[in-house]
């Protein structure tokens, strides 16, 4: 039984997947998580991952984010929590063959949502699962929401929300970047890359990004940090590195020095 | 939305898998019941369906059933549900790919268990999926147990427990024989077909096999219908027919007269 403070680490799937492709997964990349994951030996950890090339083109061809306007889009909601089940297969495999009590919480089955915001979330069988030492694994679902019908829930709002619900010690974000840049690092050479941030310079970001996604120049990275601020806010650390490089997720894991972004409250 | 009383259909695991087989899928057989349930398009469907060579085994390895006793069980639990994931995620990709508005709903996510028995069972989301027209997919899982730590619940148990809470208006069970018989089917030459059930007459079948599975001479068939005796004490009719062969199932759904055993209250 263990009552230590969850990490939660949160793997993009930008980096699991080739965005590229579809339905493609990067399964040596994912066996090589699960070994990072392995050999860290967390107490206590709850895994999130994305959706990538699995969940996101599924969702958009149907319009599923945007909510139930027509019968034939129950198929398409159907359709996108599957395709996320066969990614979430993929994964849960890996780490259960490197010998991880891994086990699958489907966000579908538990969250709901108003106007893609999580609302309630059924929480009983995870509690007992972390009590228990098993690793809860859950990942951007298609959920339905009181307002919109259904809804996409992101894995990055599911991170923060877990993280103050459970209390977790830090959260740990593998993106397929060095950490979060001033701009895209993929398309401008002279891109920086903020080695720390405070609450108040994420927040500072976050107002000049404004609500427009389609000006935040650092390549839709900012969009999914914000999501952030609440687990910040409640004073857990947060450390984004690339998950694409070998060991940068374990040294987060594990508290070492690593290169990529830390954000604290002060 | 959709208001009217739900029909809860279990595909046993002998049909959809090879038992003698290891993880061996019915693929055809999966598809032939896809396109039986498209058909019969019924307003309000919840299907359960069982492990076959999939939980079974890997549940027995591990011995989940009896439950926790030491630490390296937790990954053979893990394991297990992950085995379940993979059968339903064969299940899953053809009923939506026969347009049948299913999402998977894990009971390892949702039903807790004391000895065995179901205890609570978070049902805000699955209430949600019926009213809203989807048809919510459940299976036989490992879950956690009060007393045991976890153990595994049986899709017979859930089809009664579902039937029982959603008021459903009739269970078809698809099982690999005509329905129940008075002995083993599969060997004996002179086993009897019963045709019609009472309850009083389940009863009495019930406390003749007593308490030992190992004296149940129809093949162990008895033991999973006395699951269904609750919801048949609701008034809950049971169809059971050969999932094996095409249109039983169908005909179950449609309410059309079909070879098999029915068993209700009076």
């Amino acid at each position: 039984m263990s009552e230590a403070k969850p990490v939660v680490l949160k793997i993009g799937g930008s980096v699991i997947t080739d965005k590229d492709g579809e339905l493609a997964a990067r399964t040596e990349v994912i066996n090589r998580l699960s070994e990072e994951i392995e050999k860290a030996h967390v107490k206590s950890l709850i895994i999130v991952h994305g959706g990538g090339s699995f969940g996101h083109p599924t969702a958009q061809k149907y319009g599923i984010k945007e909510g139930l306007r027509e019968e034939a889009q129950k198929v398409g909601f159907a359709e996108t929590h599957h395709v996320m089940t066969v990614l979430n297969g993929l994964v849960m495999d890996s780490l259960v063959w490197h010998n991880i009590p891994a086990v699958s919480d489907a966000p579908s089955c538990c969250a709901l949502t108003e106007n893609g915001r999580i609302k309630s979330f059924g929480d009983t069988i995870l509690k007992l699962y972390l009590k228990m030492g098993f690793v809860p694994v859950l990942y951007g679902d298609a959920t339905l929401d009181e307002k919109l019908g259904f809804t996409v829930l992101s894995g990055d709002q599911l991170v923060a929300y877990l993280a103050v619900k459970f209390g977790a010690s830090k959260i740990v974000i593998g993106v397929d970047t060095d950490g979060l840049y001033d701009a895209d690092p993929k398309l401008s050479k002279n891109a920086k890359l903020y080695n720390h941030l405070n609450l108040s310079e994420l927040q500072s970001i976050k107002s000049k990004l404004g609500k427009s996604t389609a000006s935040d120049v650092t390549g839709g990275m900012v969009g999914k940090v914000v999501e952030l601020i609440p687990a910040v806010e409640q004073s857990i650390p947060v450390t984004i590195v690339n998950a694409g490089k070998a060991n940068r997720v374990y040294k987060a894991l594990m508290g070492e020095a690593v290169e990529g972004t830390i954000i604290e409250k002060e």
